[in-house]
């Protein structure tokens, strides 16, 4: 926890905020708060700034905060991924997030298997605690937006086309010729496929949509690696 | 598991190897191979081939298995890494020869907890697990090589200034002016520090020792992300 993300419902007064629960308990026993340390705050959607403890009692601690700065750039680059098992999920959405995506599109494919959508990680609310995550890490404010996509082909053929609109699609494809470019102008949208990859059949739709297939190497790498080196190869 | 890496001890004649164990249960449970079935193998520390699933029983199976190509290039990039905690260390140390790199030295550092030394994921056995799962995603098959060293500062004044001879220091630092360079020429020492960062000493040490910090912008990576980001950025 880099910076503690606020929501306006944490504010008692203009200046003052109350939190319990989570956050109280890392910044009490991870942290090691006393009255009178500054910690590095920032409202969700909002600035950043600086929090001072006012009070520590067992339920609950105050910050006097005050926001200042603006919270980093999003990244240019809007995230479609096939939906890989429950707990690289979790870990890949946070890492984007701290990364700075802030538009991240779940998709389906052949090989995404059936149960990962039933999975409890793709609730809204467990999906916002590691964008809340994330954030914290990054020190940044502004929460990504997730959407899903449950059946391959409509969203390809009817979502797709006006999603990409003046932005450089790439699909990441290890058989493939060309290599993923440095830091590419303009705004990305980078497709990223399940634990096993896209069919053929997938990056041939994706192909005829407008996408070009790029890869990293020859070595294949697992999601969790992938989406870090993609982006930052794209956009760091 | 895009690649079953070979041992020698596997062949029981010139071309011909008979598995059992993980290896064995993966090919016939994931892979649900059948006789017949051709698959990518190749021989640790040599060639690239094909192998073919002669022989299945309900205690090995065995391959009829022929080496052609050569293993893809290692990456130019000495990774020094301050100990993560163990399951980070092991999700790390696996990406990090998935993509490529050949040398991982793991260090102490302030923000290293102790009891980190203490865990059996640092033990050979547990290290060679990781880097053979890291090779078989990869379809690599020249093992990474990890050295040790529990003390920071004998081994940044005594080890380092040989070992980085010839190459081009860096180390991931997020509070610093230069930002990491894309793609450099010639080797690279990337050190990077533990959760929570090198403290300013320690940074101090690596710049005297002629590191350069360099920086993946404003937002901090957990070390799982900040890993695979910057090896891409400077190698990919």
């Amino acid at each position: 926890m880099n910076l503690v993300l606020l929501f306006e419902s944490d504010f008692i007064n203009e200046k003052k905020v109350r939190l319990a629960g989570r956050r109280y308990n890392h910044i009490l026993k991870v942290l090691k708060a006393k009255e009178g340390d500054p910690f590095t705050v920032g409202l969700a959607g909002g600035k950043i700034g600086k929090g001072e403890v006012t009070e520590i009692n067992d339920k609950f601690l105050e910050l006097n905060v005050s926001l200042e700065k603006e919270p980093p750039q999003p990244l240019p680059i809007t995230l479609v991924m096939a939906v890989p098992r429950p707990k690289v999920l979790r870990r890949v959405i946070q890492s984007a997030c701290t990364m700075g995506v802030k538009r991240i599109i779940l998709i389906n494919a052949y090989r995404v298997e059936k149960s990962f959508w039933q999975s409890p990680v793709l609730t809204e609310e467990k999906l916002h605690e590691q964008l809340v995550l994330g954030l914290e890490q990054a020190c940044d404010t502004i929460m990504p937006e997730i959407e899903m996509f449950k059946l391959f082909k409509p969203f390809v053929e009817d979502v797709l086309p006006s999603m990409i609109e003046g932005t450089n699609p790439l699909v990441a494809h290890p058989y493939t010729k060309d290599s993923c470019p440095s830091n590419p102008e303009g705004h990305i949208t980078l497709a990223v496929g399940p634990e096993g990859g896209f069919i053929q059949y997938e990056v041939d739709k994706l192909i005829e949509c407008g996408f070009k297939p790029v890869h990293l190497g020859e070595r294949i790498l697992r999601v969790e690696s992938a989406v870090p080196a993609l982006i930052s190869k794209l956009t760091y």
